[in-house]
């Protein structure tokens, strides 16, 4: 199974409405795989939240309005945050039927005000058990971030720098949310306290944005990269039916499964795009992965291993905090980066040598999980 | 491929919430197959409207949560009133990787103001062609309707005996919305116009409930039902990108795809289920699937061809008029029905001698269609 086209719209606060943005991930993925739609079998669309933002669902026939006369089977797939996660999951399983499927991941977040944008975004965790509680996204990961800093010792400090990599990352990335916007450690320290110890700068931001990607049987040229592994997993919605806030059960699963798949250990990844909605996810997220010991993550971060040019760089493409989130099409961008990379067509951000790429998308607070490896 | 278990919830207005209305079809659902859940190893959630109505997405871990410790992949899908049929044709995709695969669709949509409840329903149609001109479904049937019938002299009298029909299977399935409930000619005719021509005793009702599905690679009791033809076509999502109205093109896609696969056709269905959300959508698909030629549908109903006894039953569960319309939940329930059926277990409303059931599954007015054939 392979990665024949990958495409994404710039992500950041836009004009364009779901069924535009889309049109553009969706035209530019067809031409970089070289392929007429006609030879699309099948389209998953990736969206969280049409529904409660956009007021629109049934993405899947908005999406064949584009494509009129054409009637192929379309799906619209909603796991939250890993929604393109869990789309390509499915379309790979699905090439065992089809010779060529489209993912579009597509999300519209920034037209309304920030009470119900909020609103919407807590849609991802319990109806009861978190949102009647107030327990929005960044309470949760403060709560994360808490327990990491009180078990392990991970600092404030550490999380600044991930945010630090991140920002000088997307300056090299023209499609992410903050191209250019020129982030010091000073700016990061001093920004305003979210949820303690979350500050602005440890926060993903609200975006717009599409992504769309091409997977297909076979390989048709050089460009095309293989994925060797590709497992999705989910846990309880709400951290208060979890034991343990500082590990994600549905990561460890997807990561054992992509990893078996794939013949590798979590030490042969030479670069990933992990699920940094908040700081502290990346650090949850390597040690899930396995690229570090449990507790450990904080060393690779103090010891620049993440950066571009360090033993294993984490977000290159700027991350969720920096490339932006976008939340339907963030795990459909984490495979066009690791495509992009792969294929040594990544400019100024581009990894050396590389030869396993992993995707890890989150939906809420592990929730879901998707795991994809690809290989070039 | 084979359905192994079914089940249903009763239909109605109910107290449950949508984890437990999901809760109750999944447990008598495996317990249907015989199978522990334990040997489930993939679930589709079909929800329409969670975000809007309920503002509960990541549903898929929300199942998870009901089924702590199995981190399986669980996947939900919507595409609108066709989500089940979406979900099932998807899953029986999946069986060339997996054995055993649960489908539940479930809908809450009782609990909200009428307002809140129409505006989360019309995010089927488009946001600016359809909902932005005040186009609800409503409206769109009755230009259906009011087209059908200036071109092929169907009259008010035929959706009426359409109505009458259901809520008399309805009386004879104690899991209907419409259990019991006496209704008449006289009531249907002078019932109050909701949009002409379609008056109250025209519009399914608004309904909770959830139905659940175990589909396997393999037969393993004369119980199991197999499935001969799953297809899913889409097309443009609003009227106004349409030229013609009394007909669907992705209905008709995805029933020559379907009976291609069965190696049947239309005239060799022995009973179906077909998306009645209003009655003159039950004359629609009758024609889209070949039931009869198209503007022909009137002919069958006129002569009791689609009554209980009849040479082809339609809606033999009440349809979604009367059997009631929890929009993620319909298209599972479908199958429900022909499966039950089938097996010769439907006991006062058993079709004599069936081989073949279909059941048609529709999105919106026609952006969506799922369609499944199954077979003694």
């Amino acid at each position: 199974m392979y990665v024949r086209g990958v495409a994404k719209t710039k992500f950041g606060i836009l004009n364009e409405s779901v069924p535009e943005l889309a049109y553009e991930a969706m035209t530019k993925a067809v031409h970089d795989a070289g392929l007429p739609i006609e030879d699309i079998q099948v389209i998953y669309v990736a969206n969280f939240a049409g529904g409660p933002l956009q007021n629109q669902l049934q993405l899947n026939s908005v999406i064949a309005s584009l494509l009129p006369g054409i009637n192929i089977p379309i799906i619209r797939v909603e796991t939250a945050c890993a929604s393109a996660g869990a789309a390509t999951f499915q379309a790979l399983h699905m090439l065992k039927s089809f010779n060529n499927i489209m993912v579009v991941g597509v999300e519209k977040m920034t037209n309304l005000n920030i009470y119900d944008t909020t609103k919407g975004i807590s849609s991802a965790g319990d109806l009861i058990l978190d949102q009647k509680e107030g327990l929005s996204f960044p309470a949760s990961y403060a709560l994360v971030a808490q327990q990491h800093m009180l078990q392990y010792g991970t600092s404030e400090e550490d999380l600044a720098l991930i945010s630090l990599k991140d920002h000088q990352n997307a300056n090299m990335n023209p499609l992410a949310h903050f191209y250019e916007k020129q982030v010091t450690m000073e700016m990061i320290k001093h920004s305003p306290v979210v949820c303690s110890p979350l500050k602005l700068f440890d926060c993903s931001p609200v975006s717009d944005g599409a992504a769309a990607l091409i997977l297909s049987r076979k390989r048709d040229s050089d460009r095309d990269i293989e994925v060797v592994g590709s497992a999705l997993a989910t846990d309880t919605i709400s951290f208060c039916q979890r034991k343990n806030l500082t590990s994600f059960q549905a990561a460890k699963v997807a990561a054992r499964e992509a990893y078996s798949q794939a013949g590798i250990t979590g030490k042969q990844v030479d670069f990933a795009e992990v699920h940094d909605c908040f700081t502290i996810a990346e650090i949850v997220a390597m040690e899930d992965l396995g690229f570090c010991e449990q507790g450990q993550g904080k060393k690779m971060i103090r010891d620049g291993e993440t950066r571009l040019g360090g033993r294993l760089p984490i977000g290159t493409d700027g991350g969720l905090k920096a490339n932006g989130h976008p939340i339907g099409a963030t795990g459909a961008s984490q495979i066009y980066e690791i495509v992009t990379q792969l294929r040594g067509e990544a400019g100024k951000r581009q990894v050396k040598d590389a030869r396993y790429g992993l995707s890890h998308n989150i939906g809420g607070v592990g929730g879901t999980c998707a795991v994809h490896i690809l290989k070039r």
